[in-house]
């Protein structure tokens, strides 16, 4: 039996990408999206699509409401999303907590599915800015799973694994065109039309942009302006 | 203006006397529950009726589902909860990964609250084996909240408070008695009736006979058996 897997898929390039890595490294993949009152919720169709794509054992999106407090850009409608060109300091864009909150149902479905792996996204070459993507929080997240669970008793750890941490956007669609992934599937965009396509001018956009143009790969994304 | 605190508040004894010692400290308290799919759902009407007599600002009840994968006795109706006596290592009634997502909502909330504390009920004397529940645990967690938000920018850190960390349940509950709580708003059982009595036999209720007993104070629980 392979070893199992659980994968935080957003439904975007980066997470898809992943995932189809920690396919090709032989885990059976157990995939996560959450349905969290994201104003870009057409990306939980995509999750379930990529999901299905790239042989996920089995996708499980997790309904939470982190729009009751809103803080975001993201999950307050009072907040606009703004062109990337306005970002400075940790953006309007970030969710408080939100990859503590990922990666802490990411612990707890693993620790039921006996998984010791859990695969994230998170980049720092691209940088968002977001604390919550930063190695040291991924690092310190691994310890307080381990010291959180079965695991420090029964004397072994979670591993968080972020294979995309060190990767620039053009190098992360070059390694997903080499493993197969069809980047039609998947959106970035946090500000899309009702019907899922992008804006082209948001951070996210602007970064896929110039990655699909970096890497020199057609860039397969619906924009709508 | 008083600083401001998000109170982790289960409905039981513990959390409960938590709330009266965030409140004896000058925070304005804000309190929060969870609704995750547990057995013992009555707990949630205890919590609003705790919050409301403590004078918490507000209350607020997040709704998440660890039913979805179970792995507790507490979660998962195909497994029984078993009598005090049959408890050994860590429990079938633990969650997995339970306090670590309770931390994680914690901090979102927080960090949009502008509160930089947090409390929480987990206790070392009247031990349930709970991994979750260890000072080392909180410890970390308390470091990973920090490098996930905007605290590590901004140059501050949240506080995990765990006031009942060395405190025996007994002692507990004279600090609770003396704070002017009335427990009998509370409720600690793991398998209550219908009508939200206690069992008397979980090791959750034997812990709270022991206590009331030990510290000589009548127990206002209703029982079933």
């Amino acid at each position: 039996m392979n070893k199992r897997a659980v994968i935080l898929l957003s439904g975007g390039l980066d997470s898809a990408t992943v995932l189809a890595i920690a396919g090709s490294e032989g885990f059976d993949c157990y995939t996560m999206s959450f349905d969290y009152g994201q104003r870009h919720r057409c990306e939980l169709e995509a999750a379930g699509r990529i999901a299905a794509a790239l042989g996920a054992v089995k996708h499980n999106t997790v309904k939470i409401d982190l729009r009751q407090w809103g803080g975001s850009a993201l999950t307050d409608d009072a907040l606009a999303v703004p062109d990337a060109e306005d970002s400075h300091g940790i953006p309007i864009t970030y969710v408080p907590a939100r990859n503590l909150i990922f990666l802490s149902f990411a612990t707890a479905w693993a620790e039921v599915l006996g998984a010791r792996d859990i695969f994230i996204g998170v980049n720092s070459v691209d940088y968002s800015g977001y604390p919550d993507c930063r190695p040291k929080f991924i690092e310190s997240f691994q310890e307080t799973a381990r010291l959180g669970t079965c695991a420090v008793d029964e004397g072994w750890h979670y591993s968080i694994n972020a294979p995309l941490q060190n990767l620039s956007k053009a190098e992360i669609i070059r390694r997903g065109v080499a493993l197969g992934v069809d980047y039609g599937l998947t959106t970035s965009c946090y500000n899309p039309d009702s019907e899922g396509r992008s804006c082209g001018k948001c951070a996210s956009c602007s970064l896929r942009i110039a990655g699909f143009r970096e890497a020199g790969v057609p860039d397969p994304t619906r924009y709508h302006r």
